[in-house]
């Protein structure tokens, strides 16, 4: 691991000639060391670039002394995305000038890395068009972070996820070069699709400073529906059905009992607490046609066995039955303060499997195992709650996590939906992709980024490398 | 240029042991020298694979043997996609037994490279899905020709092209190893995106053998509405009017005057020939609301001065009405035998520039040019009609071609929409992309095809490659 040097440290501040946003103090760092998933790693400085120029030139220097560069957004990665595990320099995208414009004549949204994803969408409202991808992080991830991660949402479903809505890119390559991928026009095949290839890098073939997005008509209206199931299968088979008989929902979350009785204790909203689960399924459109389709929504669900279906007739009474979903994650975090969360994806088929699955895993291992998530697209979340401090518990929980990505693999699901592997998952690549598959990623990596200076560390695994969430 | 070596030959029967799927002699290679493109090029050899096993054994052996190897469907490129321009193999799928599973659980199909596109949609249908991308060739094109080009279509400004719907596929590598990439599952972000990185890259990067396609609801209904524009430029005004106005057509098409008079000409619609657009706009959706949005898609028309708009009243009117659009292919290679097809594509808002652009091209140089094309989403057909056997008027369609690709570029947009680069565009690839842009790509072909066997010639200019049309 390189360290810097004085002699690169005045080169930086030749690029950085701003000294405040050239931070060293530890206790500076220290705030860059961190994640929303696990582990601290000190970064040796951090840089906050303000213009594609400045990026420029410090992945330059970065590249001549081959100095480990971890581009950062809002730190609020569940894969360890940002971390920067070999040390190096941290750039942090936060003083970036926000830059937001949407053009309703071509349909798209011109923003600078920084600009929280959930502003994209406010302000295309604006103009009576939605940015759809829509992380439960939108209000405090930047698009920086979505576009490396490739995030997605409940709204994957039907809308799909940030990559489908990426049409163009400005790109600093590790070598320090400036390159423009796509561009305004919505079908482009002028060469490999490099959009496509960075979007979801993690941040390892390229620095994003400017994005050009796809922007779709808002939708008329939504109509929600609460379901509530005696047994979890026939929740399985409700997806199925609705979604094979000609109505693709805009949102379609499910929450097992565990979730149901969590919200419960945290904040009792009446849900009974003897269901399996719930699924909440959103449609939108035009007022006439969900209205029709959520009839066939409420036959089928009933058809298939469910208690009870709950129609929200406003917008008001549908926030009040999305509060059940929004309280999972803050009512979980009450049982115990460690959340490990997972986003390993099966085909919705398979998404019974994935919870009897789920249930022997939970039980093998005495873990405590709360499952919800994106239903329709087979994108769960199962969600371990444990102790950090606990280091026993915390080696049953990293065999559980083991276990969990081995079960969506054989059902013939992968290991990441929308969180992305980072350094959590790294060590299950080969497990899914095979010696081949993982090989023909490196050489791109290689041949783009030959000293490997860029977010070094992630999504391939070092040899031998195992997931570890212990301290002991 | 490497040469078949009879060792060689005798490795190759080693493994299509069927000697009838080994074609050697000069009428058979002649069928595949060509494409819908221009220039012959004959193979030294035609190989008709029907498993993937063989793939895998013959690209080893070209891989070995440094020969080039040019897979091939039907042969219906636009811009030599499978032309075998370095001699060498060529590979033709279309003995390889056609797999079409749809599995109506997950909303996939499952397919071989053979099959007809048109057959997934059909197929498809009879679930109550859609396989939205339409290239207009789809029912004599196959999906692994569709895969390797990112093939569009009219219904690319809605529902996307075929890159949006391959979430899995089986590749065979440059040096013969299987990789599975993608899935079942709709999201998934394990590692790098080979799957969009592969399709588009016109065969360049890997051989398809199977491919996971996503499928979608299919609308329940269709509405069509001609509109006639005395004013070229109005019709841009309504196409953005309706695209803003929260409407998203699932076709919109254009013809300029020169392609309705040669319509006209070729069977009399009654079309008016003295209108300067014809605009076709498709809505899908539920009955009501299409009824909605037609009326708003009328009056939006009207009120931008479109001189009169014909709603079709059911499915047997829209066809009468999509006739003058079908009719349009035939029509003009009726003025004179020669078809030049472009597919330049530039922002939407830049369709009116694009237009003026096209006409001082068309008077500069000469050329017999007509304008046709998907509209909605800024991908024009500008077709020069000309006679390939007149080398004068040749040079000046190379002059004209070259300027439609500068005003494209110019204007936002890029080279090619859907039919990729092949050898038609690739002088022009760097004028797009920039050195630095070009060379990315080109980094990643060599870390995957370091003997350069697979499509070789193709997508990456030659040092000082032009544009050749003529023959003198």
């Amino acid at each position: 691991m390189a360290t810097i040097t004085e002699e690169c440290l005045r080169n930086i501040e030749a690029i950085i000639v701003n000294k405040k946003r050239i931070l060293q103090r530890r206790e500076d760092l220290f705030s860059y060391s961190f994640d929303a998933s696990f582990g601290t790693h000190l970064p040796e400085l951090v840089l906050q670039p303000i213009s594609t120029d400045e990026v420029v030139g410090v992945v330059k220097l970065a590249n001549l002394y081959k100095i480990p560069l971890y581009p950062r957004g809002r730190g609020t990665s569940l894969s360890g995305g940002p971390l920067p595990v070999n040390g190096g320099i941290v750039l942090d995208f936060s003083l970036w000038k926000d830059k937001l414009i949407i053009d309703p004549d071509d349909s798209i949204a011109v923003v600078s890395p920084g600009v929280l994803t959930a502003d994209i969408n406010a302000k295309a409202n604006e103009f009576g068009f939605m940015y759809p991808p829509d992380p439960s992080s939108a209000h405090v991830s930047t698009i920086g972070g979505n576009l490396a991660e490739n995030s997605g949402g409940p709204r994957g479903l039907k809308y799909g996820v940030t990559k489908d809505y990426v049409i163009g890119l400005e790109v600093v390559t590790p070598e320090g070069e400036i390159i423009r991928t796509g561009g305004r026009t919505i079908k482009n095949v002028t060469g490999y699709d490099l959009t496509k290839l960075i979007v979801g890098s993690e941040g390892t073939l390229g620095i994003i400073t400017e994005a050009i997005l796809k922007l779709i008509p808002k939708p008329i209206a939504t109509k929600t529906a609460l379901v509530l199931f005696d047994d979890l299968v026939d929740s399985g088979h409700a997806i199925s059905r609705i979604l094979s008989s000609g109505i693709l929902p805009s949102k379609m979350e499910i929450m097992d009992q565990a979730c149901i009785i969590a919200v419960e204790e945290y904040k009792p909203l009446g849900l009974p607490t003897d269901v399996e689960a719930i699924l909440l399924i959103e449609l939108d459109g035009h007022p006439y046609s969900i209205e029709e389709e959520m009839k066939k929504v409420k036959s089928t669900c009933l058809a298939v066995g469910a208690r009870e279906v709950i129609v929200a007739e406003n917008d008001e009474e549908a926030n009040e039955l999305w509060k059940a979903r929004k309280l999972v994650s803050p009512a979980i975090v009450k049982i115990k303060p460690t959340k490990i969360s997972e986003d390993a994806t099966v085909p919705r088929s398979k998404i019974p499997d994935m919870f009897k699955k789920l249930k022997e895993i939970k039980e093998t291992h005495d873990i405590n195992l709360v499952v919800f998530g994106h239903a329709g697209d087979g994108n769960l979340h199962p969600n371990i709650i444990a102790d950090q401090r606990d280091t026993e518990e915390m080696k049953r929980v990293e065999l559980a996590v083991e276990e969990i990505f081995k079960a969506a693999i054989e059902l013939g699901g992968t290991l990441s939906g929308e969180h992305g592997i980072g350094i959590m998952k790294s060590p299950f690549m080969e497990m899914e992709l095979g010696t081949k598959g993982l090989e023909m990623m490196k050489r791109i990596k290689m041949a783009w980024d030959p000293n490997n200076i860029l977010n070094p560390g992630k999504v391939f695994p070092e040899p031998g490398q195992r997931l570890v969430l212990h301290n002991g």
